[in-house]
């Protein structure tokens, strides 16, 4: 039986895209609740400026809550090379450096194009080699498609993931961050990040906005993806939408994966519990995950 | 371009499961509205007792304010050989006959077991040949799994597309009615009623009640379905599933096939429109559908 491995974002990705903030130690409980029901890697935390991002802050707080374990890795989001040092210094098991796809979404969402982020990544790379720090994963937002540039190339994209390749980090992630892939795209582009970076593991990271969510996260992983993100509940959602779900549900990836014959390491029906757990949590009638609605199969 | 044929199945399948009954003159004109939108197979009417389905009164009348008309077909579902007579007795231009592939979902839903709904096939194929009909389409609901007996074998779906085939029908439909499948499962199904009936049209009829509608109904794409079943809006639910969605949105399969480089001859912008005009004569919000909620990209 084949083993697919899952980050689960929720207490990234989900909670910083709704509207409740939750407090430090519900996001603690969260995550314990994420690692009892089989979560190994998750990202934790993100070191944006709270003032920004107020969903996230405390995640010093978080990170000193969380003391290196065997078979786990909390994995810090990192937007800059500010953001890299915060993450050194909190310990963190992994950081997930982001670079945008378009300069438009980058500009929009870290303030800065392209260039400067593939700039600070090489120095994040140059910092880690002269002083130490955690693996490093890259997240290539919007590569799929931008909501202010619109259709991104298969260049654009070839063109991070070499670089990326070039300064031999652990992990390439393809994030659909909007939601509009569809099977076809995602295959191709699995394909040429296998191609262009055969020495990294290849993660996909999908939005189910407009439903497509799983059945890229099938394509990519026939194409060869390693590893897939996911959200618990279906927790998040799309500021660029603003009446549609947010990433993946993890109870949907794990239900179908599994059905399939994959090993996820996962107990869907914790999962399903802690997803309506924190749905109630953020005042919901119940999670945006189909699975935390509907329940598995057989019951 | 690939071309890939989509029935329209939100005036019967959606319609049907919702708690609010429309007026024939409200059926009739979301036909006209999906029509406009580009559906040129629509499944219209069903010819079930009015008093065991409500929400399916009023057949004839539908029926008849539709007259024939070319590059059109509206389909009735036919339980049995009364309803066959009915629909004949309609004019519909094909008849959906749906056999179960489990008893206990037969006995539940139509009152008899397996061999008594193939007999009746039998029987329509029979009075057809004898006294003129529409063209039959066969389609095997709870192929992927039944809500009371439990999982289901290729063999047992096998058996009825075998005996499907022998029957000259010139559609065959595998039916994930409670939306358990996994793309797997439905490549392996797919492929094996393409080798049990090469002769036939196959068309596949995916619920998205656990998420796995999209990355089923590309997966059979991919696998040599020739024609997929959809509902505008996402209309419908799942009467085993309270808080679950029903069909896959039209729109949401639209979408996907669009931005994947298929042909659909739909007009994805009235399909929306649509369908938010239909949930709201249902008193919803928004449409279940993830594109009728989101809008498609680009904008």
């Amino acid at each position: 039986m084949s083993k697919v491995e899952i980050v689960e974002v929720g207490p990234r990705d989900g909670l910083q895209n709704e509207a409740v903030a939750l407090s430090v130690e519900q996001r603690l409980e969260l995550i314990a609740r994420l690692e009892a029901a089989g979560a190994q890697r998750i990202e934790t935390v993100s070191f944006v400026n709270p003032k920004r991002v107020p969903q996230m802050a405390g995640a010093e707080e978080i990170s000193a809550a969380l003391p290196h374990a065997d078979g786990r890795s909390r994995i810090g989001l990192v937007l800059n090379v500010r953001g890299w040092e915060r993450c050194v210094a909190a310990g963190c098991d992994e950081a997930n450096v982001v670079i945008c796809a378009t300069d438009g979404f980058g500009r929009a969402n870290q303030g800065t194009g392209v260039e400067a982020q593939m700039d600070a990544l090489a120095e994040i790379v140059a910092l880690k080699a002269a002083n130490g720090g955690p693996p490093i994963s890259v997240t290539i937002s919007v590569a799929f498609g931008c909501p202010f540039d619109g259709e991104v190339s298969d260049e654009q994209v070839a063109r991070i993931v070499r670089a990326a390749a070039g300064l031999k980090v652990a992990e390439i992630a393809l994030a659909d961050t909007i939601g509009v892939a569809d099977p076809w795209v995602v295959r191709r582009r699995t394909e040429q990040a296998k191609t262009l970076a055969p020495d990294a593991r290849l993660r996909m990271h999908f939005h189910d906005t407009r439903n497509t969510g799983l059945a890229n996260a099938a394509a990519s992983l026939e194409a060869g993806a390693d590893v897939l993100d996911a959200s618990v509940g279906g927790l998040g959602g799309c500021p660029f939408a603003p009446a549609a779900t947010g990433n993946i549900g993890t109870e949907d990836l794990v239900y179908m994966l599994e059905r399939g014959g994959f090993e996820t390491g996962f107990d869907l029906s914790a999962l399903i519990q802690t997803g309506r757990w924190a749905a109630g949590l953020l005042g919901k009638a119940a999670p945006a995950s189909s699975v935390g609605r509907a329940g598995g199969f057989p019951a």
